[in-house]
């Protein structure tokens, strides 16, 4: 079991400008903090965070890094934000840092991040078990997920992502990077023992092909996005069995792969 | 004098997409391609990157990241787009790759990077030179460069930037990942020798910290962005003198830092 406190920050901030009219008026800023990660008192790298659920982050990252194949593998992880630091203690299987460091891939599109170069071939042979999604579902929580978005509609400068099941939204998390919510998700489904089978994963970001390889790691194989996708994004879903609806939006939406697992229920 | 050829590639794929009106119609998607920079045939990381103006992307990173101070450090840079693989070769004051490797950085919001840990340390003590800009160039300019986002219209999926001055735009890209297009204007800065001062950067992405960084490392005081800005990366404005103009739209746009550079010459 391992051993973790939530530790709790501000992730907005209130300040003035100037508008078109030359007139002050107060917004909201999304924090932005530095957040370094130390596996066993080695330093892995820093990401930069808006600091909600950094716990849940951390575990994720190391997750779809492969820094750790199961939970029992890790006996603490402690974030502390008076040195933006975040300190995880191995238990057992202590990974190999320097040859996890070697290669490192700065992945593109909205929102991206870095994947060490073992993650890809992770995936290779992978292929998932395919699930069905009524297009009346996906209409229904579109409409749903229109709530949650608090941060983005506060103060912008941020995506997120929802893990979905029939019509409940499991888990919601905004953050300034796309991967960074893709990873708290991640941590969330793994801390928790969330199987992936039957569910949904949202995203408000492109799906590019960091996107779709994170989302086909833990195991859920349909992927929505309000956003775009890239070619790259999509070759990847075809290749691992994931179902890949972009610019779903309203009530359209266009399905890139896996038309065979949508019921076309509630056709305009 | 840099030897550099410039490589040219497809930046889009026509695919077979359902709508929800469970019609096929074909779409346009970006290209998202894997980039490995090798310097003195070391590997230093790898991009994923639209492939417009690969040779400026990599000589803009390359600068951006400290890797090289004068452009005569490089003898030549070749890329090879059937490897996915870009050589530099360098032809005095080669870098330490190892040590430059050490601490990295994964940058947060919208189209985010790796950034070297040295990076944020090149900025500390800079003071900009201070520019003045005119709401109606503001407007002009946000006018004018509603023509210039050719792949985005086609595709999504990519931010764009610009390099601006007085009522022209010097230089526009395109690309998956803003930090990119970003490096990219950077490469043509750097290979063409053109001026910092009065110029004015656009992006449609988010004002991160590492955005204002990217800019402020560049010379570029004034920052103008179609999105949101967080909060660290108002405080890097501050810090360093970047005029922050965010949420810059039609006739709307919010100045968060450097408000007496501007001249409210248009008030609505």
């Amino acid at each position: 079991m391992v051993d973790l406190t939530e530790s709790k920050i501000e992730v907005l901030s209130t300040v003035s400008v100037v508008n078109e009219k030359n007139e002050s008026v107060d917004v909201a800023l999304v924090e932005e903090r530095p957040l370094t990660i130390y596996v066993d008192k080695k330093e892995v790298l820093t990401l930069m965070t808006m600091g909600c659920f950094p716990e849940l982050l951390i575990l994720g990252y190391l997750k779809n890094q492969t820094f750790f194949k199961e939970l029992d593998d890790i006996q603490s992880l402690q974030v502390d934000w008076q040195t933006n630091a975040v300190a995880v203690i191995s238990s057992r299987n202590a990974p190999n840092i320097e040859k996890l460091k070697e290669r490192v891939t700065v992945t593109s599109g909205c929102g991206q991040g870095t994947m060490f170069g073992n993650v890809l071939d992770s995936l290779k042979g992978t292929r998932l078990t395919q699930t069905t999604i009524k297009q009346s579902r996906i209409y229904f929580l579109l409409q749903f997920l229109g709530k949650y978005n608090t941060v983005y509609k506060s103060a912008g400068a941020v995506h997120s992502c929802a893990l979905c099941k029939d019509n409940e939204v499991l888990f919601f998390v905004e953050d300034v990077g796309r991967h960074n919510a893709v990873d708290t998700i991640a941590g969330f489904m793994w801390l928790n023992d969330v199987k992936a089978d039957g569910c949904i994963f949202y995203t408000t970001g492109w799906l590019t092909s960091e996107m779709v390889i994170k989302v086909a790691q833990m195991g859920v194989s349909i992927l929505l996005s309000r956003s775009g996708a890239t070619k790259m994004g999509l070759d990847v879903a075809q290749q691992v069995g994931v179902t890949l609806i972009a610019r779903a939006k309203g009530r359209h939406f266009q399905v890139l792969s896996g038309v065979e697992n949508i019921l076309f229920d509630e056709l305009p």
